[in-house]
């Protein structure tokens, strides 16, 4: 039987691969309804709402990403996790590659035995 | 009887009044041994000597930090809470103040009764 860490780390891998292969539906599966991302220099971007208009800007680029998970502490149906994230941004008309790093702490929700992402702090820098 | 969300309220508003004061050690008191730090373009700074090496750096200013809470979730001994934070940093030679603004993340414990401290993303912009 799969262990809450281990869902968490697949929930995490699913993320990348459904981002990689520009699947926004897959990755909104991801997510808690009430979702709230937080970004340096931005308002809080709450909801799967918006996460889905913010990736039509994504669409210009192939993206692969990375990380190194540092910890994960599970409390019931609740639990945090922190990362080095590494993202990089390839535009797809052949632009130079940008790449991101950088530490992400999260919080993980239970929901109907599915681990979701619910809250998101991304301090990735150029 | 105070509860846990008063009582983590409680414990931001210490921690603003003692980094008001430069109280560096009332400061160290209110996180847990092994806390993190994590913020944008650094590497992220673990445990309580890492966070008071890092504040000789403060002395020559004067600062002032108010945050607008906007979620506390308890679960136990371990409470998640976001804010949007605003510190204002003021040499005190005379020079001009630096104002930062963003969101944090942050995860707290509670250990012998007292809310700390655990983990902390800071997504702070000038």
């Amino acid at each position: 039987m799969q262990t809450d860490e281990q869902a968490i780390r697949e929930l995490v891998a699913t993320w990348f691969s459904a981002s990689r292969a520009g699947d926004t539906e897959q990755v909104l599966g991801l997510m808690t309804d009430d979702v709230v991302f937080l970004v340096p220099g931005k308002p809080p971007m709450r909801g799967k709402a918006a996460f889905a208009a913010s990736q039509a800007a994504m669409e210009r680029f192939d993206m692969d990403a990375s990380s190194k998970i540092q910890e994960i502490k599970v409390f019931g149906d609740w639990a945090f996790m922190w990362s080095d994230l590494s993202v990089v941004m390839t535009p797809k008309n052949g632009g130079a590659a940008v790449k991101r790093a950088g530490p992400t702490l999260s919080i993980l929700r239970k929901e109907s035995g599915k681990w979701l992402m619910a809250r998101d702090a991304n301090m990735l820098t150029t």
